[in-house]
């Protein structure tokens, strides 16, 4: 093999060939975009910081920054600003516009800092956002459900056990089900989020810098509860971090695939129990007459493909050495990735479960009589045969079930969590708590960043 | 191929080919074992609680019932109660020895009950009492890395970044780096707790049954917090619990390995940095100088066999219809060896760290000029020169490093979470208030079950 | 924490804590004993080679080795050879066992080799067989899933996509589909196979020997290829093979649980289209009426426990450094694991299948009038009208489906690979001749170790 | 939550909502650009085939279709042929651009085929092309191993266990070692060929159709090996064959993470080893002493990220029901992404390591004593005494190591596969049959696709 010679490229930090470059920063010109805010949010905390602590900045020049920064970010939003790949990543390409359009001045705004503790906080101001908006989206669908639930509370569904039929149930049951499954995960949003409630700035490469940064100070300023206590465990944070987000957003997805499974499987003819809405199946290419349940297919297989991504940051950080390796660079990807799946999910099945058609005859012709075989043998135990012969004795001679209806049944189960009593009072509450926290703190992070930016945000007006 | 006759099982609830059994059960006889104890602590709950909510039982009978499951666990104990693959399962082994002593009284237990609630309230059992221990296992080893933390605050250690010499740092602050993330996953790990803080008894096959069980009190009984709202959420929650508790584990390992990693690399002869306690190597069977870090090597492998587990258990929820099926019963193993694996790991990474010894003199070795680089930017900074003009300068023009003393660098470094610094205080405190939290859950469960047996629990006296 | 004095533990090449060499090598006792016998065969091998190349040792006492090495196996497999905690290993246990019959002699097995070879070797013999084992049984169920087909060839059955109702086709095309895709696994298992085909023996400790030690002479006595070319190649094949092993298996597993997914959809009473042979259902501990497909249920799930294993195996190989790290040893868990469930599972559906029994009426119920609409668009191609055109048409205006029987469609697609002519010809030779490349190969190793041991082999008489 | 009036997108195959459109068709749209000219020339061959089995086309209806199928490769090589969302995938995209250009001709070519059997046969012939590359940048990297190897066999290196000095060895050994593991990888990516060599094209939506078309033809005319035999098994593959791809690939990363490891390591000025090529390190923007070495760095990361590809494929088709399900869309992305990471990887390393700096002091100044025990106990054994007592004499009793010469030892090591012996010869030889089976296998690829468009391929000239 030839050696050629190769033109390197020069960036803010030194020169590397093209087809290094391209491998080693060519998907984050791509998907830093989505970090540029973050970014530009955490750089106006530092700077502001800065000039409190040291004469490196004066306050005239911070205004001057702050006001760059939030053009950047009105810029990023109508398209104007991009990252090349030469400049290798946001950070780099902020500070390159920083400083043509301050000059001297913008050449101070690294002091302090490193690309290693910035990624950190932009993943992580990232983080605390889309868990708020997960957690909001989670609590929309949980509504649908319960009401869902409510509506259908007393339609007769055969419970099954091994996909085979069991016991008499109903859609609330079912639905509601669904629903405390979710709130369930909620609790592991919350958690996530209170997992990223460190912020890393000012631990620069891992190990501080010889000057007196105030990291309680910038932390506040973002709205986290703390700085990270430790400047190296800031940068051990990192893929830990990624990797805590996405394994709540996994069992969200969990759930999610198993109430798109009873809905791929419900839909299917041989069942009928529920119609997808019009405009929520799609067609065939050569069968005329198919309307297939893609969303709830698709919402089935993207939970491997969520814990999937779990699976590619957790190889990434398992085993790795202490403080920065660039191997983290990879877990950003499916961070995103992953986040943004579970969004999706959520929001697609809140429409279409409010938009499903429920077929209560179909629902109460799956009732076949071995569905009653298990209250037989309680009313058998309520005259006094031990549990265990009177299972035998149905099992030996089943019952008839003449007369037996479905409707009656399951109207008769009135215990707490029964049919016609999901305890969805509850869950609602539930629910409506862990829509007012995400709402909350939202509007605390917020209020943070107008403060900081001096505009107001998330609109920068 | 020849269809031969075949024998079949006669199990309580039913007949089964043998090959049949041993593919379906094989594993269960081994596993369950450790559910003997969690399975007789639910049926006594739910035999108390049906005597007061029904006829069935006596209050004699339940006074018999739970003397007799005393007796069981006594015997699991001293090895003379068995699980036989005849007999499937801990409960169906269990249910059968009450019938033998008791006879009636033994077959009116499963009255109101199906093995997928006893199951599933076995494991949540056994996962919280789990769950505990990790925490007091995870809180003696943050413990043990601050004391070694403190002990070493000043002894210099090259701060790395992609394993290469980056920036002055101290052991103190390496170790308190681990400790934190540690402190950090505690929050997880409690995450788990609260995750399994609900009942899943009385739901029965996860459609409740048709006789008036209150699935509150026998929630109190155990020391829940509370029973599942909705049966067959608390059926679905089979498997996700968990994946829950797993995940919690893995973010522990995935801690752990990189603490393992670095004790890998800093035993290297080439660092030199630590030599591991006598003891905890082992040797080569070929080379005679052979002392390998073979423990830490372990605990970094193992964090792939946790998060190994995870995926075992993730790749059977998702997508699996809803209510019971018996997919589920492949999360048992790799719930209860990631679980395993887990506490052991803290536990002889507590014993290797407290008898680590520390090589000053390698650690000062280790100090190359370039280490100083990014201080020699910031002196200039600190003449008024912007950071990246200083930065390229520096790079341009490395300054000489005559005079320059690690010892001094380190401890000039007075920041908050510095070397000399390192936030320990605090970390301890949230050490400690780990450690109370789960000695505290711990005593309010055994309490529970002491009343309930009437019998001193944990030690049967 | 409080420093206890530990008395440690000695084997034969160290000092260990006690608490250490259960952590170390707790598993390793248990696990090892299916390598007994491999270990044997290959100290054979490696005694045989040095008696030839080296005074080391004599033709007298490499024979009294060998009989030693018998008698340990004959001892193994009646339950009196076991592997103690104390010796760590198989290969230690060996020695040690060695070296009590025979003294000086025993003493100087382990001349010009390390555990590290040893384990790789014992690993890949324990592979070879266990791939040709799993190749017999696989082409044991295509040839069940292929007689099934031809005599269920033209039974209609709705061919479906998305779970829906799709096209006509038939049960002979459902079985033998699934038999084409085992068939498609079994060269994926023959690269396994080969991938297995050189011998790590005599690469020591991956760096060779100071010593004219033969290695291709010990890859023949073993019925090998060849030896690997490279030492430390050798050495860094431990990990992968198992992980080769493990894709291939998990090719099956995957194949099996799409097979198992229809057989507990298709069991669905909703479906009816197959009844579970007796003995191959499972009950309910509280419904009396259930017959559950627990046997499918474990293999859809199990698809997951392999491809856990895999995830294992490779997350402990990824990022390794050169040369063997004790890591590898958490590859033999997954690695034994991985490959005894699939072998399990392809083993018991080979029974079910040919236990199945089919329901012909519930098959041809299931045909809905929307199966025919892609037939009744392509009539419209046939007579001039471009296929979009034709489908739109029927999609409009779908046709009704009086007379239409689903037995004389499915008779009349006549096409090759369509209901009535799948080409199990073709299927069936490609069984036969896999399965007699199995028996050969097998018969191959079995003379090779039978000329190598001095006594017949496998039964050892 | 109120449902709002949609407006429904109308596609050739029916309407959908615009945000179902997005969820279920978002990625394709992307996605399917590289699949543009397989779907081109798959379609090219349907038509072939269709004029010569039916009188659906004519052969100038089929020459006008391939002129236009032509053009639109063109087109989507200047960037000028784009797949719209409305489209939902490069098949629709093609046939309406083939409507549009043609009138009724195009909306015939649709005719006995899905875009289930379209979309698995555009993957299977990306596949195949891509294995091939593969293969050959597979290939060059080890010609460049080899070619490092030969330089620096006998360039004294220490061989280690556990990271620790182990035994005298060579660079030789060391790059050879690497190559021996990628070359036994190729037999792997030639197995996924093979397993790749089926055609699924005339399978439809998998089963078949009412026409008599001709599978074994249009498998002919696109190169394949054969048709599918069972057309169900045709859509089963799907999945599976990115599976198996991406299993293979997985193994190489597998290999050149541990190759990236040991680069990393060997960088490190503790070692140095190595010095990467200028170009091929990146800096860092705090410190300006820093040449990382990122890209052995990412290459071990992404060994992760090819895993959870595999991972997320797998998660997809375990237990999904017989025939297509949506489901199957989500492999596409880990199937794409996991083999281009897979090829820039082999790419990059080729480049690096002909550009590897060894620095032969360093090399020599890592032989510490320990690093000759072994052979100071083989030298014993050379005397007579058993190993096990040379072993635990020279343990008890390190000899000195005045005089002894690294260069030396490993020059003496003269056994095959030793220092400086490695059997590079062999290697070479397999390397370049490898290489000329992947030359001849795309050549004749190219010939059959320039034979069925009629114009030269890949050129389209």
């Amino acid at each position: 093999m030839k050696k050629k010679k190769k033109t390197t490229a020069s960036t803010l930090v030194g020169k590397i060939a093209p087809e290094v470059l391209s491998f080693t920063a060519g998907k984050d010109a791509l998907l830093d975009h989505v970090l540029i805010e973050p970014d530009c949010i955490g750089t106006a905390a530092h700077v502001t910081m800065l000039a409190e602590v040291s004469d490196v900045l004066s306050r005239v020049e911070v205004g001057k920054i702050i006001g760059e920064l939030v053009s950047i970010m009105r810029r990023s939003r109508s398209g104007k600003f991009k990252i090349a790949l030469r400049d290798q990543d946001v950070h780099l390409a902020v500070e390159k516009a920083l400083s043509k359009a301050l000059g001297a001045t913008g050449r101070k705004v690294h002091t302090a800092r490193s690309r290693n503790d910035q990624v950190a906080l932009d993943l992580r101001l990232y983080a605390r956002e889309e868990i708020l908006c997960a957690i909001t989206e989670a609590t929309t669908l949980v509504d649908v459900l319960l009401a869902f639930a409510r509506k259908n509370a007393a339609v007769p569904m055969v419970g099954r056990t091994h996909m085979q039929p069991a016991m008499p149930s109903s859609v609330g049951v079912w639905a509601s089900a669904h629903a405390e499954s979710l709130i369930d995960d909620l609790s592991l949003l919350r958690g996530a989020y209170t997992y990223c409630g460190k912020s890393p700035l000012g631990s620069a490469a891992g190990y501080g810098v010889p000057m007196p940064v105030d990291r309680e100070r910038t932390a506040r300023l973002l709205g986290f509860d703390a700085a990270h206590w430790n400047v190296l465990a800031a940068a051990n944070s990192r893929g830990k971090t990624e990797s805590v987000v996405l394994s709540a957003m996994e069992q969200v997805m969990l759930s999610l695939s198993r109430l798109a499974e009873d809905l791929v499987v419900y839909c299917a003819p041989e069942f009928g129990y529920f119609v997808l809405p019009p405009g929520y199946c799609t067609g065939s290419s050569i069968m005329p007459q198919k309307a297939n349940p893609d969303v709830p297919e698709l919402v089935r297989a993207r939970a491997s493909s969520v814990a999937a991504c779990c699976v590619a940051v957790n190889g990434v950080v398992a085993g790795l050495p202490g403080g920065y390796s660039r191997d983290l660079q990879e877990t950003k990807e499916p961070f995103l990735n992953g986040v943004s799946i579970t969004r999706s999910c959520l929001g697609v099945l809140g429409s279409l479960v409010a938009g499903l058609h429920v077929d209560k005859e179909a629902l109460r012709a799956g009732f076949t009589p071995g569905v009653f075989a298990a209250d037989a043998a309680l009313r058998l135990v309520a005259k006094g045969v031990p549990f265990r012969d009177a299972y035998r004795q149905v099992k030996a001679d089943p019952p008839g079930t003449a007369g037996v209806s479905p409707d009656q049944v399951v109207a008769s189960r009135r215990v707490p969590g029964g049919p016609c009593d999901p305890d969805i009072g509850a869950m609602r509450d539930a629910s409506k708590e862990a829509s007012r926290f995400a709402r909350r703190e939202r509007k605390r992070y917020h209020n943070s960043v107008s403060r900081l930016l001096g505009v107001r945000y998330p609109d920068l007006a």
